[in-house]
């Protein structure tokens, strides 16, 4: 038997884990990440960590296939940093330098694609030969995956599926700087903010505005037959199905899959995105499937992991 | 050296080439379309064209590497035809029939996508890693090209570029029975169409409408200076970078080649596109090129050879 190492660095910590060639996940933990956010430091730290985790499990290099590292930020195809911001790292070579230090192969990806890889090999998108993940949380990220391949783009900017652009009416701007992107009503943010909007417009609602409210908090309002939360949900509903229709027309996924902290109510929302992608879906196609992910906080792991058996 | 057959099945007309396996085209020319239409007849036809052939220029089986085939219609990944509307096919396995006449491997993809594939590996797009055809002609089609193959999606239906919503606003229905696709906008018709809307909002033009007027007219019409067609064709390059913008969320291409009949006024028309690209593309994206096709209608033929020759 052979063994995978994944290692998903963050800005605070960094996630290891430890799986067999089979795909199965033996082992997870964390350490912080070093605070200094250097590069040197960071890998360095990376490389003991493995390598103390190889010698406690009387491993040999040749045991490893290798490690998976998924990168928040731009990695390009050729799997070289570009940017990862919340680390301030700029073209930087990782794989050569932690595989310099370790003398294992090291494969890179980024962190959002990971997670649509291992969804998709793993999780709520196995056995399709095509799938688009959206992880609706914060923002609205996402990644595609064809054939078992991640598909990276150009710049590496493949999957920014929560800027789809799905409302043109919109006046208020887009943490990036655009109008009317999805992330704008389908993110956690945005579901508080069409909340807000709809109640704004004096449709009534009973949550109390004069404190902060989440997403959680609407989606329960809309349980227990809000109007408000009605509305702010099927905003949701109806810019997910247009979204859906939009990146159908280019690569027609066999299916989406839903994953992020929103999708805890995926049993609720996924019949109003449904209901909206048939109404807005190019014919040819609607027989597109939504399913949610299955994999959660550990769907980055285990595409990392599939990253590097895809190498095999 | 080996050889490549391409045949492009049409209503009216078969189109068939020639080529060396270096993608060098040799020969084409063309014979009508058996008026039957049905199945048997047809490829038997087919079969006889390319095996007289064969016989004129000396050349065994051996010699050729295969026949490529556009088929005007809905291909799946498996190279199965499940429908082609003009011809009235569907479910039709062309690859074991046809080569079972022949007795040489024969590959299928639908036109619009060996468009995109020729334009890809031999014109427009050659050398970019990632490309988008949009062909612009009567409706709007096209094709998306990965590391050199072509995208068919679920239902063999990525690509259908020409159905992006990017008017939410219109209230004429497409011919798709959607509203606000791009085709509506960036066809040959839909620039007429935008050239009668300006009119009827009393922007002056200096067409008579009381005849049939074409885009080339309404293009024509711009390098004179008239008010309507510089209204028209703002539209056509605002909703073409808008959909340019939204390809981009998805799959970051390298390269968005522009092909079809109103592309020949291409040189006037890229600038615009590219202007509006640039202002809706989520920023990570803003790097995509914009080129024109370099194929006309070879394109085609051009991609099914390539697709024979990707089976090497």
């Amino acid at each position: 038997m052979r063994y995978v190492y994944a290692v998903d660095i963050g800005g605070t910590f960094i996630k290891y884990s430890f799986f067999q060639e089979d795909g199965t996940l033996l082992e997870k933990w964390q350490r912080p990440t070093n605070p200094k956010h250097a590069v040197s430091p960071v890998l360095a730290d990376i490389a003991l960590v493995i390598l103390d985790h190889m010698d406690a499990a009387n491993l040999s290099k040749e045991q490893i296939v290798g490690i998976g590292m998924g990168i928040p930020g731009v990695v390009d195809a050729s799997e070289q940093v570009l940017v990862a911001p919340n680390l301030d790292w700029h073209n930087v070579d990782v794989r050569t330098r932690l595989s310099g230090l370790v003398q294992i192969p090291v494969y890179l990806l980024n962190d959002a694609n990971a997670a649509a890889l291992g969804e998709s090999v793993y999780g709520g998108g196995k056995g399709y030969a095509s799938m688009v993940l959206m992880t609706l949380g914060t923002g609205v990220g996402g990644g595609v995956v064809l054939n078992g391949r991640v598909i990276t783009g150009f710049g590496g900017a493949a999957g920014e599926l929560g800027h789809l652009c799905v409302n043109e009416q919109e006046t208020i701007p887009c943490n990036c700087g655009l109008y009317g992107c999805l992330e704008q009503y389908a993110s956690a943010t945005g579901i508080v903010n069409s909340y807000r909007t709809a109640t704004n417009q004096g449709i009534s609602g009973t949550l109390s505005l004069d404190q902060p409210i989440t997403a959680k908090d609407v989606v329960e309002a809309y349980q227990a037959g809000d109007e408000a939360a009605k509305h702010a949900l099927d905003r949701f509903g109806y810019y997910m199905g247009k979204a859906c229709a939009m990146i159908a027309c280019v690569i027609s996924p066999e299916v989406v899959v839903l994953g992020g902290g929103v999708s805890a109510a995926g049993e609720l929302l996924l019949p109003l995105v449904e209901q909206y992608y048939q109404q807005f879906a190019f014919s040819a196609c609607r027989g597109t499937k939504f399913v949610l992910a299955t994999l959660g906080n550990d769907a980055g792991m285990y595409g990392c992991a599939a990253h590097v058996l895809g190498h095999l």
